[in-house]
């Protein structure tokens, strides 16, 4: 059979992280790396594939099944995933949540059009978290779900606090605060307020002289990021911001608390976690599993966006439907 | 909107969780408990319904959307289902693992001539563990996945050890062990003998004057049940067992270890946990959520048998697709 031919839409961790993703799938293979930098000097991680120009990808469509779009979700996808969308089958990880229904009806709309089949906001969360959230909502109707994320890297909170004056560089960390989850845990369904559900640990370079406890009272004050959260600021050095701080560790939990009995006397409690040694790595998996399932449903003809709540789980494994229902089930 | 009606078929512990549970779902409402009891004896939880023989539900396919197959795996479902698929959509928690592609298949032929679309094997495991183990499987394709049961009642075991000589009732308590579950948990990918994964308590009530050892001995060697574990065997009185031990509490987790990046460096762990104060009731949500499902299918013309790993999680949600891009992704 056939294989699977991905495409990767730039080349940061995500992309790079697909591109080794890609070998765990015995069913897949790399068809090209896509690039806004000069193709040339872009070196791969694996043999025998390629990197162009971006330009390219349009004079390449009948090389490629799926496309994968690994730029950011700020800039980069809003106006990407509709241009490839026309042309390609696609998967991306946009994760902005407020913007989700707006980027969906744009893709949806181009996608049947072009008889594309387009996967949006895939990875842990959006994605996996969101599958966990509807089928414990759908199972324990009476019930409350909580989210937590980390032990992790925020990129938008360390951006937030590289804008300070006098900041150089920074790492800031979401930590879940295990006392509230304990307390769900036991089936009490708090009410909890951001700061109850999560620390914000800081780790700043500072300019040499710059007024210290001023940055650290600007980093505690912003609004929206940081002041309804109970908030640690370290300053270190910029070699140990490098030595320590460049992980890409992440994870979280979706938990569910829900009650079940004619007066709701029993206490049920679905808890689904990640501990990701790499966010970019685990998240390019996410992708090339919807990937095959973007692939297959193409092939069936049913087009347009779809989310990770659209799509059969069957569809996402290698193995046939009967061998699931054999070994999975 | 009309609501979606249910016929429950079958009215133990499940069928009762299948009764309350409606009362969660504001989309659903109870058309009929049907028994092969005398109906005019069985007293339901819930006004505004009825009980009926068994031989009724055939005059009455007009009045129910989707049946719950709430009898036992080992005689009811192997032939109430093919026998109700061929007149009502169904959902059933048919859980012999072993048997469950012959049935898909007895299932899928009836169902498929009639139009009619069946859920087979959903629940807690198989169920939403199986959709955890494809999901899981499916995003770390380089791992191992365990499945850990417990701490809760094992009906067939209890079963087992009321067999022996001597024993007048007995329950038997699968629980995992925790140092197992805390190896996986650290990303090294033990291969774990049964001994290793599960410890089994058991609590017996014998004959007055029976050698309570030899009971002892003849439950820890029984072949396949308790002779791969280690098991701890309690003696009480039958009001210690009634008054201790007639809980229905369960549970268990589906751990999955992956590796990630070019040379496996890094480990990513997956982990989903059930806490269930109430394993009937939470099973008998987990089969509304695809009665559901099973009804939405139906009426776009998707008829067959099929298994959770089938079915878009969307399907299981009373919100819109609107909605749930909006609220849960």
């Amino acid at each position: 059979m056939r294989k699977i031919r991905i495409g990767i839409l730039g080349y940061g961790n995500l992309g790079k992280g697909v591109e080794v993703g890609i070998l765990q799938n015995k069913d897949m293979e790399l068809a090209g790396v896509f690039t806004r930098r000069d193709a040339d000097k872009v070196e791969l991680i694996t043999d025998n594939a390629k990197a162009y120009h971006i330009t390219k990808a349009k004079e390449m469509t009948d090389k490629i099944d799926v496309m994968i779009l690994c730029g950011g979700s700020k800039s980069d996808i809003p106006t990407q995933g509709p241009e490839f969308a026309e042309i390609f089958n696609t998967v991306d990880a946009f994760d902005t949540h407020a913007k989700i229904s707006d980027y969906y009806d744009a893709m949806d709309k181009v996608a049947r059009r072009a008889k594309k089949t387009c996967v949006i906001a895939s990875g842990f969360d959006p994605g996996l978290f969101s599958l966990n959230r509807l089928y414990a909502e759908a199972v324990l109707p009476v019930g409350k779900n909580y989210t937590f994320w980390g032990k992790g890297v925020s990129q938008g909170h360390s951006d937030a606090i590289r804008k300070v004056e006098g900041v150089i560089d920074a790492r800031q960390y979401t930590i879940p605060i295990e006392e509230a989850m304990n307390k769900v845990r036991s089936g009490e369904m708090p009410d909890l307020t951001p700061r109850q559900k999560h620390l914000r640990e800081c780790f700043v370079v500072a300019d040499d002289g710059a007024d210290l406890s001023r940055i650290e009272n600007d980093i505690k004050s912003m609004p929206d990021y940081f002041s309804d959260y109970d908030t640690i600021v370290n300053f270190i050095s910029q070699e140990e911001l490098d030595k320590n701080h460049k992980g890409l560790a992440h994870g979280g939990f979706v938990i569910q608390s829900g009650k079940t009995g004619l007066n709701d006397e029993n206490s049920n409690i679905i808890e689904y976690r990640l501990k990701l040694g790499s966010n970019p790595e685990f998240t390019a998996n996410v992708l090339l599993a919807y990937a095959r399932a973007v692939y297959r449903l193409n092939k069936e003809g049913s087009y347009g966006a779809k989310t990770v709540l659209d799509i059969a789980p069957a569809y996402l494994s290698i193995k046939s439907a009967e061998e699931l229902r054999r070994t999975i089930i």
